[in-house]
């Protein structure tokens, strides 16, 4: 992998993975898609973990083997001719594969797992309901049972939300349950099965003249990096924010009204634009990850598209410092909000300049010359949404702030590469994991006044730990703080290393006073930490909570959201 | 009150009521202070209802006589003595009229109640609690002794939430629970007890340089018709809105933390400016009305004030049909919100225009000439704020689009009299219920598809009524739909007859699918209607969450959002 050398370079597993392997589990998205390490990230990378050509020859664990399971839950055959007659024997599965994939979802644990043929805390089948009533019937059927329940939305879970550690059953909302209900264009608001794809319902809006005889285009606003592996159903149960949500808002402000079905009868919010009738249903369902019981409807928000799209921005400054403050001056400003706003610490930068394709030793050059010192300069990209005029000038607000705190323009090359990159970024991760190189990712959020007390908190704790890379940006702002997302880098092997790493990162991110995320959900990742964070009197509201819509505590348990955490696994 | 006749028009009653009375208790806000209704004003109402001058010559049950209290729930001796010894004896208070005062809010039937001298569902007394500490003690001491406890803020509550049916302790929050405890510049967040008042918090917030040593002077935004008669803590309990809330956010929007003394533990929410951690705390605590503990502690957030001051707007338009075609087209504007948008509909706009000193025959005269035909023409009245440059360009949007559905622009003058009677305008409550004319209100939210059916449905049922006008603005609005604000007058006099006619206009709101409440919140008003609108379910939920919270059923009991009904008012 020198510069000009005749190396070919990584041996990179470029085709696609057999169906029936652990890899196509696990692999990112799209098992024939990919998006290989350029090769000026590939040196960078190489430089840092000291690693040479040779360690990028042969993959390790690429998880080409069949999947094969040995034992795990059973149905009694009793229930399983009871599902059946329900549902149709057609949509009550029991092949390993299936009951694989749907307690997998995408985080570095599921990986890790999967590339070593380990499959761990399955259901005893995966169901396909088919409407409303197949959901209410499968709860009655498991009330009677005691048989846990798990729904499944696409399985791109970063927290694992979707592991079974008592068996039953997981209920898979996409086959089925994943149709558009209703579009209202006077009140802008469209009502969908939680099975539906994003970019299904982002289509659909999109052709709204043509699908619904609309007078106007639409969309939904909610854009999260998993967007092409992502449901409307699990952005709700998650709580999840897309990454225009500085200007679209997180799902909880996109969320109109939602029907669920627990195991204390079907509940349904109203459509209303607000009320002063008690506490917030709605937010009391948003980010329940499943505990309370299934969404079955969801009524979501919807914006005019502007034809023009979004006015995109880039700067680079000096210093962090001088970054962040700029940074709160925007998102304090009161001139509108931007919508994708994201700011990368000087590691970042570094790493981000060479994934985009600005790294070259011409513009590193320039930069110096102009006071932009390598491992101190600051990447913001950004854009700004809405109404022609609005957007443009909000764009104009935000340069003028900029360039006040000492920034200089990027090119306009930056933002358009981040974003041909935004949905294909997590396809390096397994590339990276094929030669020892494992990228994980943690987020929280934090009020202005604690953002650099967590970021320096959370690099010490990556410095401390030899060949440790940790790149931090402001994924989401607001007002009153932001999101801080880190991504880490490291060459580890051994699953407990990893899971003590990380519980070192949260138990770090905990004491210095942030959340335990801000939009992946809790799931059983974080599950230990949450009372810590929360306090044991919220803990306890939750508990009651989920005690009244589910008394048998067969909704996803074993730990999700620290409810039912086993003995002694609190933090 | 013949035009220039030598009439010395109504009797209005100047004078400051004496202290110790009924009137004292039951007129809007200060004692001394009156806003009597204009004559032109009059005349219209005097035509409407067939009043001669002679019906304005003597007042009606005013109030005057001192407030005296015949029975009612006492403290039992050891009971008193130990919350005297607990909060010391000047912060136990049992007279009459401090019970009185704490048990009535400033809804129609207070006033109706006060004025013949009714003291209903008192408290056996009033503790004013010092600190936090003070709130735990009270609640234990309650929880022993099985007494209902009722918080109290400054008492403007219009749906009777005050009221103690069951006796028990009020607590008083405005005496000693009234102090800023921290603002923090950096976040734009200030931390307030919950007695502290509107106008009180907003000098603060005005004065930050001086009082804070802050860079920057600061609004909290919220400024509810009641402002100045309002404590944080009210405004938190109830759900409420301010006026300009379309810009700022309803109270929901504005809370990032709350700390409360429940009878289950002290419960405090961290001050992160979003998550996702599982159900929002603060959304469950919001508008829970007292019935689950005592707000000791509010974060709000804060914004700068802008130097300019807000960008004003009015128009007038032909009908309603188009004017509600622009209110939307303006609230899903991708352009920024409104602050202030306050449409009215034709019967609101003829009183609005005398109200505002706007309606002389010679500017109808020429209104008419420009096709604004009265009984038809339509009052938008407005404000957008922000950055100078944000807040005119959303103005100018505003202008093209009400231009382009016919409107014509009016004069300044109606919202600089809008503006100055803000806060004055309920005082008219006073005036016209001494002369025997009841003037009411009632608020709901409602998807902008509904808008019109809920309107047509409460105009239809008033207009089935002799003589009762119904006045409608939307007072709030949002991409989803708005808050319609009814004001009702009749000529009326028996409370049965009053609580009749409200029940039937709360009958016909839910009827149409709106929402019992966009921010005056529940109490016990409208209790017996939200379960019909918000289904078992969901009150099942908060019962849930009251029992966890208040499992004695000792936090405002009694009815209060419909929690512990009484048997049969179910409606």
């Amino acid at each position: 992998m020198k510069p000009g050398s005749r190396d070919p370079g990584p041996n990179w597993v470029a085709a696609p993975p057999p169906e029936d392997s652990w890899r196509a589990l696990c692999k990112w998205g799209a098992p024939d898609r990919s998006r290989h390490p350029n090769p000026r990230l590939c040196r960078r990378l190489q430089a840092f973990f000291g690693m040479d050509d040779e360690a990028f020859r042969v993959p390790v664990r690429p998880g080409l083997e069949p999947v094969t399971v040995a034992g795990g839950p059973e149905l009694a055959p009793g229930l399983r001719a009871e599902l059946e007659a329900a549902l149709g024997p057609e949509n009550v599965r029991t092949e390993a594969r299936a009951r694989v994939a749907a307690a997998s979802g995408k985080g570095m644990l599921d990986l890790l797992r999967l590339r070593r043929g380990l499959a761990e805390r399955l259901p005893a089948a995966v169901l396909h309901p088919r409407h409303r009533d197949d959901l209410v019937r499968i709860l009655a059927i498991c009330a009677r049972a005691g048989l846990p329940v798990t729904p499944v939305g696409a399985a791109s879970s970063v927290t694992r939300g979707l592991e079974c550690p008592a068996g039953g059953v997981s209920l898979d909302l996409t086959t089925h349950l994943d149709r558009i209900l209703r579009f209202n264009e006077t009140n802008q608001t469209i009502t969908v099965q939680p099975g539906l794809s994003g970019p299904r319902l982002e289509a659909a809006l999109n052709r709204a003249p043509e699908r619904f005889g609309a007078r106007h285009r639409y969309t939904c606003g909610h854009f999260p990096q998993s967007f092409e592996f992502s449901t409307a159903g699990g952005w709700a149960a998650t709580r999840g924010a897309g990454q225009n949500s500085t200007y679209y808002g997180k799902i909880e402000d996109l969320v109109v009204a939602q029907e669920y079905v627990t195991p204390a009868g079907v509940l349904r919010t109203g459509e209303h634009p607000a009320a002063a009738t008690g506490p917030d249903t709605d937010q009391i369902l948003l980010g329940s990850e499943g505990t309370f019981g299934v969404l079955s409807e969801v009524t979501l928000r919807v914006f005019r598209l502007q034809p023009g799209g979004p006015c995109r921005f880039s700067y680079l400054f000096p210093d962090w410092e001088r970054a962040l403050a700029a940074a709160r001056t925007v998102l304090q400003g009161q001139f509108g909000r931007p919508s994708l706003f994201r700011l990368s610490d000087p590691d970042e930068t570094a790493l981000a300049l060479d994934l985009y394709g600005a790294g070259g030793p011409g513009l590193n050059w320039l930069l110096e010359r102009a006071g932009l010192r390598r491992g101190a300069r600051c990447l913001l990209l950004g854009s700004t949404e809405g109404e022609p005029g609005f957007a443009r000038q909000a764009r104009r607000r935000i340069g003028q702030i900029c360039r006040a705190a000492g920034a200089l323009p990027a090119t306009g090359r930056v933002v358009r590469a981040w974003e041909r990159g935004r949905f294909q970024d997590p396809y390096l991760r397994d590339d990276l994991l094929d030669f020892g190189i494992l990228t994980d990712t943690l987020e929280c959020s934090v009020a202005w006044d604690g953002l650099e007390r967590v970021r320096r908190a959370v690099r010490g704790f990556c410095q401390a730990r030899p060949r440790t890379l940790c790149l931090t940006h402001l994924s989401h702002g607001y007002p009153q703080g932001v999101s801080l997302y880190f991504v880490f880098m490291a060459r580890m092997d051994a699953i407990p290393d990893y899971l003590a790493f990380q519980a070192g990162l949260l138990d770090v991110i905990r004491a210095q006073g942030a959340t335990m995320s801000h939009h992946h959900g809790i799931g059983r990742q974080a599950a230990p930490w949450l009372e810590g964070q929360l306090g044991p009197e919220q803990m306890a509201l939750f508990r009651a909570i989920k005690h009244h819509f589910d008394p048998q505590g067969l909704m996803n348990p074993g730990g999700t959201l620290g409810l039912d955490l086993p003995a002694g696994e609190a933090r």
